[in-house]
């Protein structure tokens, strides 16, 4: 790619965003096709097409098919691939990435605690349930584990924090599981299931002091079963 | 682009992203070209060109100028480019990016207070100073207070934290001045002015804590003078 195609493809991603923002566009509505917005530019299609290429990858736009391109939902999953890929290259460590996790997950339990609807609140309790009966399924333990945390965020009703924990997936996918095989006795197992019991029901019972002491004691514990032989 | 289309695109982001990991590389590694992939998997070079082009927009790769690509390193304008995205079309408000920006800075100038070197020490303070200097010069007040909060987020020595705050940056061009703009009287600028210094010499004496209140304090106050009218 020459750097005059490359500053031409930026020009014509921040033509499309500058088109989003001047027509107020909202998730779902449908853009221009990729001919039209070449012809105001006065660029090729085939830059205009790698333009629509990057505008998709970050997920601002939503283009499948054939049919016209719309604008895109916030995704969590680029900025996950962004850690996985951080991770992978040793530019971040796992126990970074917990750090993060655990700062954003103080302020979530405590904002979900304020904000959860009854419904929120169910499922919170029916998830942290569902943990107690799955200690022989490691699999389906670690599915629910993850969910629980997600379902925390989405209370938190800030989408942000939503997408910023739902991008920890990856990672958490290989790492709790190890976590999980680190905790043998059934004391500890017992211990970490109570502590996601406790969660949840200081959520329902919207104590967000409480619900924060649970999750710091809870990464306490994580953090050391992950990274003791570090 | 055909659903086929598209399933080739992401098996071949996929590949890449396979390699990386399999042969371990790290940031600023070359990677075979284009043609090498597509031999490879088997597709056409039109796919691996596709993919090539995603993995540059996520920063996974860095692709330029007709040389090698590289493994990229992580950069906070993919995160930054989805929450512009996110608050243009209404899907997260200034305020809930705002929750976020001080969840994560009360935990990133207290590990600043931990971590800093002298030489972070010392460039975090000049910043303060450069402020107190730049009452009279909106755009380098703005300018510096930005470049105070990012250098915080260096000394935290966690690049995740580095990235996720370098990626407000847009939005805090927009909304500092705003913030600026509403604080009138000598006083209330002293007063801000206070806040930023005295959190310098708390991070350079290593005072966590309080570094933390000073923080808390600021947001209080930032977001009362931010939001103040909605």
């Amino acid at each position: 790619m020459s750097l005059a195609a490359e500053t031409l493809v930026d020009r014509a991603v921040r033509h499309v965003q500058a088109h989003i923002r001047e027509h107020d566009l909202k998730v779902g509505d449908t853009l221009p096709g990729e001919g039209t917005f070449a012809s105001q530019l006065g660029v090729s299609r085939a830059v205009m097409r790698e333009a629509f290429g990057a505008l998709a990858a970050l997920r601002l736009l939503d283009v499948g098919n054939g049919r016209r391109a719309r604008v895109g939902a916030i995704d969590g999953s680029v900025m996950g691939t962004s850690i996985s890929h951080a991770v992978a290259t040793a530019q971040v460590s796992t126990a970074q990435v917990w750090d993060v996790r655990r700062t954003l997950e103080l302020r979530t339990v405590e904002l979900a605690a304020l904000n959860r609807t009854e419904e929120e609140a169910r499922e919170i309790e029916r998830l942290a349930d569902e943990m107690a009966v799955s200690f022989d399924d490691p699999d389906r333990l670690v599915r629910t584990d993850i969910a629980l945390h997600q379902a925390i965020a989405v209370a938190s009703r800030n989408p942000l924090y939503q997408q910023i924990i739902r991008s920890f997936e990856p990672l958490m996918k290989e790492a709790v599981p190890a976590a999980w095989a680190t905790r043998r006795t059934e004391e500890q197992r017992v211990s970490i299931l109570d502590v996601h019991i406790g969660l949840a029901r200081a959520i329902t019972e919207g104590d967000g002091a409480k619900a924060r002491n649970l999750v710091d004691a809870h990464f306490d514990a994580s953090i050391a079963d992950l990274f003791s032989e570090t």
